[in-house]
């Protein structure tokens, strides 16, 4: 276990009808609140009217920031933080998927710093300080309610990049799993990809050799996870599915299951944010159609090892013991579940094709540069692993 | 799963070495430390002063309190907080087991009341403040060092009480594995069975019907600890082994496999503190005497469901499908692995009695009473409950 540091001060309030406490919540960190929000389901369904209402019975002044999209633009961002600054915003609060909460934080940095937020996510300049930001997610997926990163994507330069600051941890998070009910059966999907996802980065990436708790760990937190994303197509209004979708992906990305596997980056985030930058598909799509390939990549390398472990822990299935065969086996048998979550499991599934790798590769090294991997993830590398993730296993 | 809050603020900065940060830490949350340790280790090894040295050099000024032992006693938290108020201490900085760190989160709170803090255990005071707590554990068992709770006996009148309060998180734990290389043999396995029995009580007791993800966390964790355990006795100075168990004990009783199993009481803890006040054994030595016969009990009381899932997710043991059978088998099972570790299975192992059962419920009835489940443990269900704890499976 390599040495590491572990805070994780967010708040949950966790359970069937909690979002009614969003007054009271708001109350305790500000008066001055701008709720941040997408652009149509919150409002269609009553629930942006429902916050709104609680907020105000609390006594706080609601300003809005409408319309953020999926692949949250920068112009949104920069929007927020004038409109901060003109009104004297005191809490942010976002009322939507990680999109919504990744543009609150992003704004509550930008809204108390000199130079423009896009620098942070260059990484140009750091955050000092944020407003604080409550979150009310409405989909289980990112992770955001629980942890101090975001993903912006600049619509004008294409490139969409992750960033952190312990200042941009959500102060409370209210998770309400009845909230996720109406969360269309695709994304539902989605969104279990992410939150495997987010277990799988550190678990297959991290440099220590010996990490049983944190394996342990995230392996149960994907078979949950697992199970959880299949009940909720099976049974979209099924509380406990819902529920357990919810706490898990939020485990799945608050810090609990890196701490101590070193440091390690995110390649198959850092692939599709360049995926869903040139394309514009949902995160949790790109994803899926990214990760068997990427785990045949790394058994073609011979980095089998964990995905063997994977597929024994996590998927259950006997092996071999030939490390390439059963690594593939792992592969395939996970990109069956994608499909059967009616997911896509390759880049073709996505419409992409070969002649698209170069530019992906190229987009994806903007942020390998910032994150000081392009020894890992060279544009070559890059393009070779494309080449595994096109046509499905 | 049930509507919960979780927050848990604590930083945690864990690795080899790490406890040469302690000046560092100590210094962004005071400067009047008071350092409270045990007897003689700590002196003997010369670690007090190596901690004392690094708070020092970093600019603090330091008292101590000393001589705490197992099963801290309330005379000499009523002493330190005497101490705190007399030299005017801004900060608790605890080095040493779980009764080094309740102590001194006993007296972090005391010194800011008005009311005696055995009030506090006696549900008749409640917590409104604290000074602040560092802590620096040399013992994986107890959890303290990541979560709100404290035990405390008064000797005077013969109880062992439990209590909490969000005031007395430590702000900063460092957790340094190599510090418990010199834990003697039976602490080191008293201490995995007092973690592992930290994640059996919310999973056995827990009201809800549906924890899947909280059950696979716990089981996760157990199976680490057990493995740990196992290594740290074959091999004292084994990093890897030193790291996991304190990583996995701190984990257990950090509040994350609790959340959403809904109110549940600690009936293993509940009866083993009026053991250990009576009989001043080790903390996790009495719970290794009850903790098999308490499985059997409830098997016997029908309550045998989780038991068999324990054995069957934990223990690895194939089941027969008759719930009776299969309890039972579990926990010797569980007695087994205890043996295995050299720590007693039963009541007899400790020399007590069975014409003792009836003062140790008794004793218990006190803490009940104050948890308010003399309905579910009354005198006469814990003389049932000793019985079955009394000769071993």
């Amino acid at each position: 276990m390599e040495n590491f540091e572990f805070c994780n001060p967010t708040r949950i309030i966790f359970g069937k009808r909690e979002v009614d406490r969003a007054g009271q919540a708001a109350a305790s960190l500000g008066s001055r609140v701008l709720l941040v929000t997408g652009s149509a389901s919150a409002k269609k369904s009553g629930l942006l009217d429902r916050v709104k209402g609680s907020i105000e019975a609390a006594g706080a002044r609601v300003w809005l920031l409408d319309g953020v999209v999926p692949n949250p633009r920068l112009s949104k961002v920069r929007e927020g933080i004038e409109l901060c600054r003109e009104v004297g915003v005191d809490l942010l609060c976002a009322l939507g998927g990680g999109s919504v909460m990744d543009t609150a934080k992003a704004v509550a940095a930008g809204a108390v710093m000199d130079r423009d937020i896009w620098e942070v996510f260059q990484g140009r300049a750091e955050i000092t300080g944020a407003l604080p930001v409550m979150t009310i997610p409405t989909l289980a997926a990112s992770g955001s309610e629980m942890n101090g990163f975001m993903v912006i994507t600049n619509e004008e330069s294409g490139h969409k990049l992750a960033a952190g600051s312990p200042h941009v941890y959500p102060k409370i998070s209210i998770l309400d799993p009845e909230l996720t009910y109406t969360v269309p059966r695709n994304h539902t999907a989605y969104g279990g990809v992410d939150a495997v996802c987010h277990l799988m980065e550190p678990y297959f990436n991290g440099p220590s050799p010996h990490t049983p708790v944190q394996d342990g760990l995230a392996e149960s937190l994907m078979r949950s996870i697992m199970d959880a994303a299949a009940s909720c197509l099976d049974r979209p209004e099924d509380y406990d599915a819902r529920a357990d979708m919810m706490w898990a992906a939020t485990l799945a990305l608050n810090g609990l299951t890196r701490a101590g596997v070193g440091d390690h980056p995110f390649p198959v985030h850092l692939v599709e944010h360049a995926v869903s930058a040139i394309f514009d598909v949902a995160h949790g799509a790109g994803l899926a159609a990214l990760l068997p390939g990427w785990m045949a990549w790394r058994v073609h390398l011979g980095n089998g090892a964990k995905i063997v472990q994977f597929g024994r822990n996590v998927m259950g299935i006997s092996m071999s013991g030939d490390e390439a065969a059963d690594g593939l086996f792992a592969a395939r048998a996970f990109a069956s579940w994608l499909k059967e979550m009616e997911c896509p499991a390759s880049l073709s599934d996505l419409g992409i094709k070969a002649e698209d790798h170069p530019r992906i590769a190229e987009n994806a090294q903007y942020q390998a540069a910032i994150w000081g991997i392009t020894d890992l993830y060279s544009k070559e590398a890059m393009i070779e692993l494309l080449s595994f993730c096109q046509s499905g296993l």
